[in-house]
């Protein structure tokens, strides 16, 4: 947790951590200034020190917010540093980077630079910025200093994960029961007029109810019938809903602005589910509870999980990653990952890569699912689970798992 | 326009431009593959050649719509790479590049990296692509090839851009509409049930119209008062509105799940607009206007544009960026800039960089404000403007600039 941040800087031997970002949401940055609206700039976190903010001057009340110290690029001498550098903004940035590393009196040594931002101006800058004397600028792939800390979350974080779940479960709620009110025609889901009900018109309503709980969408996936059966597809905006398909519907909208997300799959069928669809959701179902009951204790490798998912999908004879590492039928996905400030974050449930362990403040996703596009479905179950303080696992989404949605129009 | 990039490239001597991205949105990405909704993976354009996209098997269907070249990883032997890499998915990405690029038979030589995403990634990586045989990996600041090609819009971007412009200046409409249904107990708004009309409370009706017009908010400025006077000041959540309060709303929607935005200010007073605000106001229009008038033809420096301003701002003795470079009073920001897949591109209509001149093709933002922090206020108007093929600038914002809200409530 972010309280572990001075401790994984010093194990790299930073002396600093310099978030950046622009008007694209930055989870670093958002992560050392609990959310402030900033769209430049940069963020400096000396080890052992809290972050200060230097931002654009229009900025500085929206910095000052967060609480932090917050310099101005007026404070290091900006329209100088423009004006020496023949009005080259670049330039003058590395030159503004010296100064209010000086100004924090950051040792020399390695500054680790993070954030989102656009990759092609970092890679040329870094070369400008180790001209500065005394400092050594770098990145990090794989597991960061910002991706361990994020692993575990800390009492404000779970609140605000648990905000976001019980927006997003009561979104599910409200989608069911907006696809229960309409009416079919033959085997098409028709509205009140008579049109048909679209995926874009489903997606319209969920947008929409996500922001009455002050969260957005982040481009959720609806597809319907073979689109399910690629679990990515995102679904055809202007196709009907039909009686009878399996509809993925995973849904992982965060904080507006960006902040803390929610990730949960329902599979549905309107009006009636085939048998091969029903089978196959029992078999996900039984491979949710499975992975549930895997769960001991923090400290267990997170693997364990994944294959015992593994062992029963192979059982009954399904392909999966294990067996056939590029199979595009059956199990192909790995069963979760950790969720918070970013959709994707560790630990990873991956049978692959088998270093990461559960511990106490984890939020992860579990999500088993069976994809079969040839045969025109796919069916996925997810919930976004917590461990607390007592090392209990336990779901942190509130909308049931029911298969069938029955028409009431 | 996209036409353009090849020559772009030929002129830094890049044999390929390669864009990246993950969940978050990335224009060159975006820009390359017609807005494929994919997650990860990378686009290489060799030059003279259409791109290709190589994403995670999951994925391949939804990049497949963009109607280019798909490669899965599969393709590239991804699960071997990952083997011989020990299980290092970073290192087995780099040889994935390495693959796909000679697959792509790109000649030895200069590849541009592109995109929005994690920096700390790529400062990283870079150094090991750059082991791989006959490649020299760089990034770009300053004028990139994509901000180059993006300056001037092609037929289909033209209609994007005019798309999200109806539906803000619709939500525009239908927000002040909102506002002025209301009534006033005192000197505040409040609601039907006689609750405070919050700040809060505008954002969320202008989230939900602008999805009726599948746009996104991307963090809306709503500023009252005081908070008005500081350009970038989002706004407080909570704040009631007050009558005769100057209120700058700063709208800059794109398509849902990013693509073309639209940006817009209006600046508003409810039931009265104060004498000082009022003939603010009415400065501000008229630097509009004088701005709209100095355009002359395609060809002319843009800085003519901010100069005009900046003449009659100073004739009236505000303090501007070039009277007084660090002023937070006064006019303190540029004139404006060009909007595309990303809400500031160039031409920048800057005094200080004197390089960019007006073409056909163009978007770009006209904003003239002036901000008095300490006396409470601030006024910024907004369009966007079009110069059309035969060179005339329009504006693509369709809505009035009038400053006072009559309450009918």
């Amino acid at each position: 947790m972010k309280s572990d941040l001075d401790r994984l800087m010093a194990q790299r031997d930073l002396q600093a951590l310099v978030a950046v970002g622009d008007e694209t949401y930055s989870a670093p940055r958002d992560y050392l200034t609990n959310g402030a609206h900033v769209t430049g700039g940069l963020v400096i976190k000396k080890r052992g020190e809290a972050a200060v903010m230097v931002v654009n001057p229009m900025e500085v009340e929206e910095a000052a917010a967060s609480g932090l110290t917050v310099y101005s690029y007026h404070d290091f001498g900006w329209a100088d540093l423009v004006k020496a550098a023949g009005g080259d903004r670049s330039k003058a940035n590395v030159q503004m980077w010296g100064r209010a590393l000086h100004a924090e009196e950051v040792p020399s040594g390695k500054i680790g630079i993070y954030g989102t931002s656009d990759v092609n101006v970092y890679i040329d800058m870094v070369a400008e910025l180790n001209q500065l004397d005394g400092y050594s600028f770098v990145g990090e792939r794989g597991l960061t200093v910002f991706d361990e800390a994020y692993i575990t979350k800390d009492a404000d974080e779970r609140a605000r994960l648990e905000a976001a779940a019980a927006g997003t479960s009561a979104t599910l709620r409200a989608t069911w029961d907006y696809i229960a009110s309409q009416r079919a025609e033959g085997d098409t889901v028709v509205k009140a007029d008579g049109s048909p009900l679209t995926i874009g018109d489903v997606k319209r309503f969920v947008r929409r109810t996500l922001l009455d709980h002050d969260l957005e969408d982040t481009d959720m996936i609806f597809a319907q019938g073979r689109d399910a059966g690629f679990p990515h597809s995102r679904g055809q905006h202007a196709q009907p809903l039909r009686l009878g398909q399996s509809i993925i519907f995973d849904l992982f909208p965060r904080e507006v602005g960006g902040g803390y997300y929610h990730d949960v799959t329902r599979t549905w069928c309107i009006g009636y589910a085939p048998a091969e669809v029903q089978k196959t959701y029992e078999t996900v179902m039984h491979a949710f509870e499975i992975a549930m009951e895997s769960y001991e204790e923090p400290g267990q490798p997170t693997y364990t999980m994944q294959e015992a998912v593994l062992d029963y999908y192979e059982s009954l004879g399904h392909p999966t990653q294990r067996s056939q590492p590029s199979t595009m039928n059956g199990y192909v996905h790995t069963l979760g990952h950790g969720v918070g400030l970013n959709i994707h974050e560790r630990p990873s449930l991956s049978h692959v890569q088998r270093t990461d362990k559960f511990q106490v403040g984890n939020a992860l996703t579990i999500e088993p699912g069976l994809y079969y596009p040839d045969e025109g479905f796919g069916v996925r179950v997810e919930d976004t689970v917590f461990i607390d303080d007592d090392g209990h696992m336990h779901t942190l989404t509130d909308f049931r798992k029911d298969l069938v949605i029955t028409l009431r129009g």
